[in-house]
């Protein structure tokens, strides 16, 4: 894998921003022909100081854990596929795997505080939280102290290794509710305008997720800080995607935003440390209520529109070549002048 | 590269039908959750008649070629500019060369009927059916006779290789108007509410094209068959990429749909030869007026929306990822049983 690119020579964001904008405008095609593509290029070229970016390495870290919530009847599934899917990721038959070795990135798995006896596995990174969070519905998820430790260890983890495109996804059976809440409590709306059916409730689940979704609101006020909303209503697996998204940012990486669980991380990372959103890229607009409130709180263009709802990172994963596509096209396309081509006349 | 998948053992469509529903449906995911990947998915399985579909292999073919209704302006670009694309396709700098090397897909240009000396290069694959069309605004673009002879090239060229995905692009100064008209005849509407602003006219340009396409349009009645559309508006590009399209369909690749201009060419194929729909896949939406229309009567879902507008097949590359993405899906990703996960509760 190749490190990004070093920071260039010092030079104002304004001016960098200037010639960003010439060199795509002077490549042979139409002004503006290549849509989201030129943007993206841009910001690429912002987050990495240079007008020859490369995006070409990816690496998917998934977290999983599990949630006190879900015992009290969330999600459609039960609470041991969480563990279950964690052995579907070492072994490569997830979804995220196939579509990692389909795009050529790295998958790392990483038991966050997934419930009963720690799994044993040599490819498995062990962060382990607890044994599961705490239920949310009754009391807060984690300790405040959990919480900083969650941070922590994923910003370590986002600062590790060379890649230039980092992915996060998750694993955890209820984490959607857990997403919504939290989500909800920073935004300071209703939680019943951020609930969605996760995995695929009917819809008495719906309504049943929807009463203890609003139970578990009113333990606190509307509007919390988003550190207190994760310690009451975070997954392990959020929390520590946030901190992922922070080391990551901080190390020069193009943060690649999965779908509604990992924009809550984002808008939490973004309200902690705001500079992170700079890194950011968000992927896709997934199916679950809620997401597209969220992308608007972080002034968000998602870059694919597939209905996707599975998480684990698979919708940063299929938005990667993109990704990689609008580095290639800045860094290697010819211009009017290089290629000998008219302008218009 | 490796040959697409033979038919399997006979069985009726609606068996395999039934079998790739249950497969897609048994992978260790919530039902749907991977939206527009698993129709997808179920396209490429019944193109390719297997359970275990492989889209590794792509090849972009560009047809280029020039209008005579060019040089009474309806571009933003003088007309040389076709024969300088060609040029920058060859050496490898255009948009698609850069997209194709990001994505693993060959490039092929064929020189349709560019206009002027015939250019020489080892590369380039000739078939010229003249030195460009006849002004359209005047009369027929070309003969009937010549009109067969581009489907025919083009047929053959589809039938080529052992690609699995096939994606045709285009180059040709004028190509948005020749693609407006062609479109307008063949489903019987008034060639304005095709026209848009191609590579970047501006609103007097804009005026000025749809000035002269009205007048093109009036030389015939409203409604024409799609052979005769071609001949009369068509450019040898649009013609060539149709014929490619039913070669490729025949021979059990998945053919991948690009921009304005080559949905207007996957129409005029459908017509012709109405078997080819199954093979096709719509990559994007594009920022041209007119497609939304064009992908409408085509019962056309395009993969991507990111307000492309280049052509040259920039937009099926970009989503050839997908493809690829959707039949690794299928082949390779774990079912519920085969990784021991359980179902929803």
């Amino acid at each position: 894998m190749s490190s990004p690119p070093p920071l260039s020579a010092p030079e104002t964001d304004a001016t960098l921003e200037t010639r960003i904008a010439a060199a795509i405008d002077g490549k042979t095609k139409p002004l503006g022909a290549l849509g989201a593509i030129e943007p993206l290029a841009a910001r690429i070229a912002q987050i990495q100081g240079t007008l020859m970016p490369r995006a070409d390495t990816c690496r998917l870290t998934i977290f999983a854990a599990d949630h006190g919530m879900a015992r009290a009847g969330v999600s459609a599934f039960p609470q041991d596929v969480t563990r279950q899917m964690v052995f579907n990721f070492l072994t490569g038959g997830a979804a995220a795997n196939v579509f990692a070795r389909s795009v050529g990135a790295d998958v790392q798995v990483v038991d966050a505080g997934v419930a009963g006896v720690p799994i044993e596995h040599p490819d498995l990174i062990s962060r382990r939280m607890g044994d599961g969070t705490a239920n949310a519905i009754e009391g807060p998820a984690m300790t405040s102290a959990v919480c900083d430790a969650a941070l922590s260890a994923g910003m370590t983890l986002g600062r590790e290794g060379q890649v230039a495109v980092a992915c996060f996804g998750e694993m955890g059976i209820g984490n959607t509710s857990s997403a919504s809440l939290v989500a909800a409590k920073i935004l300071g709306v209703p939680v019943s305008v951020l609930t969605g059916r996760g995995t695929g409730l009917d819809d008495a689940g719906l309504d049943r997720k929807r009463a203890l979704l609003e139970q578990a609101a009113a333990r606190t006020g509307p509007d919390l800080d988003a550190h207190t909303a994760l310690q009451h209503f975070g997954g392990f697996e959020i929390v520590m995607m946030a901190g992922a998204m922070m080391g990551a940012a901080e190390t020069g990486r193009i943060v690649l935003v999965d779908g509604f669980i990992a924009s809550v991380a984002a808008l939490a990372a973004v309200r902690i440390a705001p500079e992170c959103r700079t890194n950011m890229v968000f992927a896709h607009q997934s199916a679950e209520a809620g997401h597209r409130r969220v992308l608007t709180a972080l002034d968000a263009a998602p870059l694919l529109q597939l209905d996707m709802r599975l998480g684990e990172g698979t919708g940063a994963l299929l938005a990667f070549p993109l990704v990689r596509a609008a580095a290639d096209m800045l860094r290697d396309m010819a211009s009017f002048e290089s290629a000998g081509v008219s302008g218009p006349a």
